[in-house]
């Protein structure tokens, strides 16, 4: 099946396999200068990815894409330098590779230790924003492994013109080219084809929305990090501090609606609601956010939008929140463990044995106690460049950086031993 | 769909899931008395549980079963002494739920930290061990998780006898009964039902043959940690000690044939070739292993089978040795990394250097340097039983005990920050 101008698929996998081997032997400094050439190059093919992705967004205004999917297909200058900061950024981050994680000598003699390694090949398949390209590039040659992208349709102009920019920089850097690679077919059954590649590719991460996410992981026969669907809630406790709930939740909801760490959800006490639900609600409504809520709320505050069955489940990713009134703790919980998506989920209460409560079992990657949802990201959490933020349980929890695109070995060191 | 006595999958599914929360706030004494009254129960429950397993036995008989299998299949009274120590054993090891994994303080106050807590449900499908049944059954609930399993139909009266000894023993434990569950419908389509139960099961462990993890590998929704396929190799340097490298190839090819880390290849480097092969091959024939050769060996040790392109990626799983002379040591690493499959290998040679760049080099979960490889498994590596040896890259590689039964839960505790 011809896929990369008239390289197959397999074809890829083989090359991208290869230079994976190359990739894991090098030492940092080559990384990192490739990284910081990476970073250059970005930057020096300013005009033609920007040519490029004016026509993408061009073509996508012209089938009507929506308003918020063109917003993150766009590129300018300042886009372009952030992307490249960010490639620095990355260059600058420890590298995991090689690190021994733990050694121990056994009662034979046997000497015992775990190496950190990469992963080998990893494909991540992604929508309309092009930053990815060169994101996921940067964190997978940082962590030693060869990347194959599958980008959306959308943004297939700008993807190519990126990963052009990237593989030329890999000249003279020790980096393999085939290390970074593109699938250009946009035919849906390459992507069928790329999801079962297991000789090849080593992890599949989708990056998009929960549509995306959900076919990669019922599809896939390559093992699958899922990121990214956040139904995220705020809990508000009767004991709560009324006034710094509501700078809380308009911050969680407001400062980045569009991001999934932001909050979806709002859950009050029923014995604070009377004295919480008008003024959270007149807060929210001066940031221009609609509010969908059950019968109770609808009580207190009679010209809201009732919330459906649906609502409970949905990520908006919208300046629109669910607002529903629950009668204790217990609840709440139960509600957020069945209607959350396990991703970031925020208790506000002055008593800390609640707190402690609520943390254990809610079943999320990040529990909150008097905080923002809007801080689950690598960065803010001080790992670095994040390629994703893992709502599943195996391999990794949470914003997912650079350490989590490797593995461990064992290395067992003998003189002879053998098992009695 | 009817599949337990009456209980739909679906059912089943929800009230793991809600077990599963239960046990997830137990202390360790809870648990682990319910592991020592499970020891007990199945000691006393000796006679139920034999007399079921020689039907199944006899049955298996009738059917023609390979004796291999029907080996694996029989109980008696030492084997079930065994399965009762396996689960004290476990009591004994330290719980891993509820431990701190890190804590950092952000710049703006926030503290964040990485709580270890049970995966929630696992699903174990596996074929005719019924030791299986227990042994992963104690694990689970050690490591808080709830456990459906769901045995091959050789075993599937041994099986039922031996989940009922163990819920019996569950009762004022504080462990809920639903927490261990077997699945008694043999019809296929509960298996695949099983396999896409993404709302109530966390992980799939298969553990058995090569068909049966490929078919949960391809077919699941679940995320799956693939066990077990163990297509090991011992490569003999040039330099390497000839006299210790028989006793290791004759030690990883027969002291228990049948296991995942036995060896299933002899690489031979050809400067050594014609004084070793004649000794080790003839050390083999004592223990009445069957040779099947390239056409190098064949030249040195004329009376050997030829090996087929198929015998390379062939687990015998039996007294069945390949053997292949190699140019040098690219060219063992090349093998290995074409035809193993990524368990336990191992290099003989008295050169630090050479054996760490195999070590490097080598894509497997297990890299051994002058030993065996039968070491792998979780008790030899100091970790306790174990309830597979993972060989693929995600969350555990190598033996997987009690702890890989975990993830991680983010906590991070705020006085009021917001994101700016």
């Amino acid at each position: 099946m011809k896929s990369n101008n008239g390289v197959t698929l397999t074809e890829m996998g083989k090359r991208a396999k290869e230079a994976s081997i190359e990739l894991a032997k090098l030492p940092a400094e080559n990384k990192n200068n490739a990284l910081q050439k990476m970073a250059t190059s970005l930057e020096e093919s300013k005009d033609k990815i920007l040519s490029a992705n004016t026509k993408d967004v061009e073509a996508a205004n012209k089938r009507g894409l929506k308003l918020a999917l063109v917003d993150r297909l766009a590129l300018d200058e300042p886009k372009l330098k952030e992307m490249a900061r960010c490639l620095r950024e990355v260059a600058e981050l420890p590298d995991p590779v090689g690190s021994i994680v733990s050694t121990s000598m056994r009662p034979n003699g046997l000497m015992i230790g775990q190496m950190r390694v990469p992963l080998g090949v990893v494909g991540v398949i992604y929508e309309s924003r092009p930053n990815v390209t060169s994101d996921a590039a940067g964190i997978c040659i940082k962590s030693g492994n060869a990347i194959i992208l599958r980008g959306g349709s959308d943004a297939i102009g700008s993807n190519l013109a990126i990963v052009e920019a990237l593989k030329t920089a890999l000249t003279d850097t020790g980096v393999p080219s085939d290390a970074i690679q593109i699938i250009s077919s946009m035919e849906r059954s390459i992507v069928e084809e790329f999801m079962q590649m297991r000789d090849y590719v080593d992890v599949l991460i989708p990056r998009g929305g929960a549509d995306l996410i959900r076919t990669v992981v019922e599809k896939a026969s390559i093992p699958v990090i899922e990121t990214g669907t956040g139904n995220c809630h705020i809990y508000v406790e009767e004991d709560a501090d009324l006034e710094n709930a509501i700078r809380i939740v308009v911050n969680a909801k407001c400062q980045r609606p569009g991001t999934c760490n932001a909050a979806e959800k709002l859950l009050v006490n029923s014995k604070v609601a009377q004295s919480f639900l008008p003024r959270v609600i007149s807060a929210l409504r001066v940031e221009g956010v609609e509010v969908r809520a059950d019968e109770q709320t609808s009580r207190i505050v009679p010209d809201v939008k009732p919330a459906t069955e649906k609502d409970w489940y949905t990520e908006y990713l919208d300046l629109i929140i669910g607002v529903k009134v629950v009668r204790d703790m217990d609840e709440a919980i139960a509600h957020v463990n069945k209607y959350g998506s396990k991703h970031s989920e925020s208790i506000l209460t002055a008593n800390f044995e609640k707190a402690m409560r609520f943390i254990r079992e809610v079943d999320a990657a990040a529990v909150y106690w008097n905080a923002s949802t809007r801080f689950t990201d690598g960065n803010q959490f001080g790992l670095g460049a994040e390629i994703g933020v893992s709502t599943q349980k195996l391999h990794v929890r949470g914003p997912m950086s650079v350490q989590h695109l490797t593995t461990t070995k064992y290395f067992i060191l003998g003189k002879g031993q053998i098992r009695e």
